[in-house]
């Protein structure tokens, strides 16, 4: 049995974020594939409050949350640390990541709501990437010279995002409205590393174009 | 000057976490009552993208959102600590301050707001106060044996719940409901450490009764 699983969905943004703190760390672990419209009773017994993916358990303890998985994950295994070392670099990286997680509600509404739901979702995620885009001026990454915390958090933007736009005709990012944002984005889908961790684009693209049809179709 | 100052309000729930966690510490610091109809150029200099209290000045750095002070405040100084010391615990903690600060958002349209609005926060309240009941079964605190992390994420239950309560006249929390929440929160409100902390009641309870009084009288 292995020591370390995750419960996950493979077009997840959040499945996925857990997966690259593993693959940092060099943990190896089971992926468990769920099934949403018929959830397994380790998921259920797993996650009893939200009953949501993702979930590591490792020695058979469960843990929930992405973020909360995450800074996990940087404590209890060896390996290239997740949060930056410095308590206010730490800081700066959680309040990004939780400006973010904030924000993400904003995206599935702007595409895969209706009605005033959308507007609003639309109008939230181009308030963000404002901000973002002035945040990322001079900056390659949110904290630091890689990778961390704060872009994984932010990983529902570096792909999901374009492949959203893509599937549905609506495009929010442009280099010259947001040329700091995009930088960082090409930089987050080509990087070596990050590369090999990501969820094939045509594949994530073919899955969502389905979702995003079936939503537009819905009353 | 004082090397740590902390913007804040007295009768903010979010200010107070903060303040417990620099107490527990044993840090020096000057509060800065903020006036949120006038707000301080130190307060937008230092939140540029909230604008929002809490925020901590270390050293000339500022750091924004509660829950990340507190992290930050448990990293950076020395003293006893806030969060557990086992990953597996301070997931746990880390966890349920998610859940709650969640949920901070339902409390107050039950109060403050009307309509719609407040109906449904009433049923997400009354939803949230059965799953804590169940959590704090045969538990005194939300994680070890002492007030921590999740515990101060709680505090908006802890004391400011019964205020909009008692300044409402709506009545959530009754002990047949919820005894093991009860239990909880009369430790949160009786225990000399918290004591000590916590705004006094009587004060908070006018001001509140103010606002929500003001609330039922818009539109």
């Amino acid at each position: 049995m292995a020591e370390v699983k995750l419960l996950g969905l493979w077009y997840s943004p959040f499945s996925h974020r857990v997966e690259w703190a593993l693959k940092i760390k060099g943990v190896e672990y089971e992926f468990i594939e769920e099934d949403l419209q018929n959830k397994s009773p380790l998921l259920l017994e797993s996650n009893p409050i939200h009953k949501k993916i993702p979930v590591l358990i490792h020695n058979g303890k469960p843990i929930c949350e992405s973020m909360v998985i995450l800074e996990y994950i940087d404590e209890a295994f060896e390996g290239p640390s997740i949060l930056p070392i410095d308590p206010y670099d730490r800081a700066i990286a959680r309040f990004w990541a939780k400006f973010l997680e904030d924000k993400v509600a904003a995206v599935i509404n702007t595409f895969l709501r209706k009605g005033e739901e959308r507007v609003k979702g639309k109008e939230e995620v181009c308030e963000m990437l404002k901000v973002l885009d002035n945040e990322l001026k001079d900056k390659k990454f949110f904290v630091g010279d890689k990778f961390g915390f704060a872009d994984m958090a932010a990983n529902f933007l570096g792909l999901w995002l374009g492949v959203f736009e893509e599937g549905s005709g609506v495009v929010l990012v442009t280099t010259e409205k947001f040329p700091n944002f995009c930088a960082w984005r090409d930089e987050y889908i080509n990087c070596s590393q990050n590369k090999e961790y990501l969820p094939p684009k045509d594949e994530l693209l073919a899955y969502f174009q389905a979702r995003l049809q079936a939503a537009a179709a819905s009353k």
